[in-house]
């Protein structure tokens, strides 16, 4: 892929067409500090062009995913001046809810594993991702309203990912749910013992990516992304015309010859391990 | 609280900062007559502005929630003329349908104990509250259509509530579920057994609530309800501002200090038992 | 009802009130050809103004629903010329979306049984269902972009059934899942065994059905669709209206007088076993 940036508080992975993005602030169970934002944004505007890179794995270090935001970037804004509009809390937090836009929508898939904490800034991010893998021990929460504050880039995305229904609940009691809990309520896929079992499931969600198609699968996810924004009859329309695009594109005419040869499509022989 | 309405067919208890409402008709195992909705109507607008309430628990007398409309003010509206483009069916119905709306976005954590039938406008109201709690025996169901007539101002709460693909095969054959599948639809949040388990989730609900700030609690149950309504990054931009403004505020500050000093903060002392 | 077109992709059977229509061309695991789209187009049509047939029953011969679009349709389509504006591919997919939209909003209660292959544009058939009862070894899938190409008429839908977090993972690793699965999923209502338990299950829907008003019904399914596409105070103000004629109608006052007289509905009696 493009060059990435330096990262101090990301570890950066390419494994053929797969990034690792891990967290990487053990100290503070990887604390969503707005330098980490500034570092994701960085990472996910190369990967916005970038079709060599079809899957983005996302994980903690040290047991945990995130537990939230970061006390230190609140203090500091707290003690900075607010002028010509400028306001450190509104800005500081807007990054983080653009970033978690981007995510939701980045071309390639997007795979979390979740342990220990997923909390506030951490329970926003996993809920955009494509294919979300708890440990059954890890713990999901917004506890923003326990502090007086509010979860305002996260809450939306939870009603996103889970509807309003059981987004009420969780938010406006502060509850705290576990792995199993969590894939009950939408907000992860798949649940498996912590440890180990994660990167089994991991490895099993990349051997399905790989036999799906790179620009075919984009297309897809970015169709899913505009159902209930655009109106159904205009949406099919473009969505023809993307279909009959596809049929006689490069994947398209690989794919149909790889069927009648009965061997697989060349992208899905890519060694990825 | 401001003073509390007379009224006739609820029972109305103030306990600290939760308000316990209970609808009182057992006779015809609490059906929303007008009266009902009139005096309901009365006590969610007293509570529009009412910050001290920060709770309203729902429930119904004698075994039952609700057993939907009732009968009687049928009868009567079709005795009536109707003239001046006034239709006592279309007022009566449309009044019912209002309440709800207001039910839902009230700023007070509306909690649901449901028991007996939570049948027609029961289903209704139990589908807008943010913490419902069912007995497993309870009954739920939109008989309307074996009636030849339509759940009018109810069916499009349960799409809000638990999706179009549930809610269509439940309206569309009039079928009755339990508290179990309740739960599995997601028109309640938990299912116990009846009776005494009833009080015991809702002195839990109730324990994780008074941990959260009211002012916080309130702004965040608002921005949930605009999900879907207005586009995401109008709603993010808001809520960013909200976000600000909530940690500058008083239960930002009183937050913030409470987490450093390792106390409870002063809103969750309140002794609420 | 109204003379059924002559088909030779599908068998159709009325028996009472339900027309039974079968996906008949087990040579291809009745794969939808461009001649079965049209046909059910033809059939759908022909039932958008009729009330006498209450309930659609679409199954597939030979043990399978059905196996995803036709590939030599697709050959056929590669080998046209692309002239003024008209592009095979294009229209032969909008055909199917157009048919799946019409299923969507069909008047008449549609109730898919799912055995077998239920892949590509099968899935989008039983994602419009009203309720969907599956055998345990039914397999869903949208291979889609295994081949090439993208899921374009049916992704939406499958949106729509079951919400953006599931779909999302479901397309994008191009999965395959079994009947339970796609219960727990949202896919559909009901998993059954296999074979005769199906038919058991179809019954039990049809005794539910029968029991509702018809024309209660079809405006009840009209006014589920509208949610989340008008704004909830016009869409209860149009409901309320709706409501007040159908109390007046000759449904509801037939409902009314046979509770009074304890006594099933007229349209309740009909056998249409």
């Amino acid at each position: 892929m493009t060059t990435l940036p330096d990262c101090r508080t990301l570890a950066l992975l390419e494994n053929g067409s797969v990034l690792h993005i891990t967290l990487n602030r053990p100290d503070s169970r990887n604390a969503m500090s707005l330098e980490m934002v500034r570092e994701l944004t960085a990472v996910f505007d190369r990967l916005a062009a970038d079709r060599n890179v079809r899957a983005v794995v996302l994980r903690g270090s040290g047991g945990h995913f995130c537990a939230g935001g970061d006390i230190r970037d609140m203090a500091a804004a707290r003690s900075q001046k607010t002028t010509n509009g400028e306001d450190p809390f509104r800005d500081l937090n807007r990054a983080f809810g653009r970033l978690i836009q981007q995510v939701n929508e980045a071309p390639q898939i997007v795979i979390a594993l979740l342990e220990g904490a997923v909390m506030g800034g951490g329970l926003g991010l996993a809920c955009v991702s494509d294919v979300a893998i708890a440990g059954q021990n890890a713990r999901f929460a917004m506890p923003e309203t326990r502090l007086g504050i509010i979860p305002a880039q996260i809450a939306p995305f939870v009603v996103e990912r889970i509807g309003l229904t059981q987004t009420r609940r969780l938010a406006l009691l502060g509850l705290k749910v576990d792995g199993r809990e969590a894939q009950r309520l939408g907000i992860v896929h798949q649940v498996v013992a912590d440890g180990n079992a994660l990167d089994v499931a991991l490895e099993d969600a990349l051997d399905s990516l790989i036999r799906c198609a790179p620009q075919a699968t984009a297309s897809t996810k970015a169709l899913l992304h505009k159902v209930g924004k655009v109106a159904m009859t205009t949406l099919l329309d473009e969505a023809a015309q993307q279909f009959a695009d596809a049929v006689r594109g490069e994947e398209g005419t690989e794919g149909t010859l790889a069927f009648m040869q009965k061997r697989p499509p060349a992208w899905a022989t890519e060694d990825n391990t």
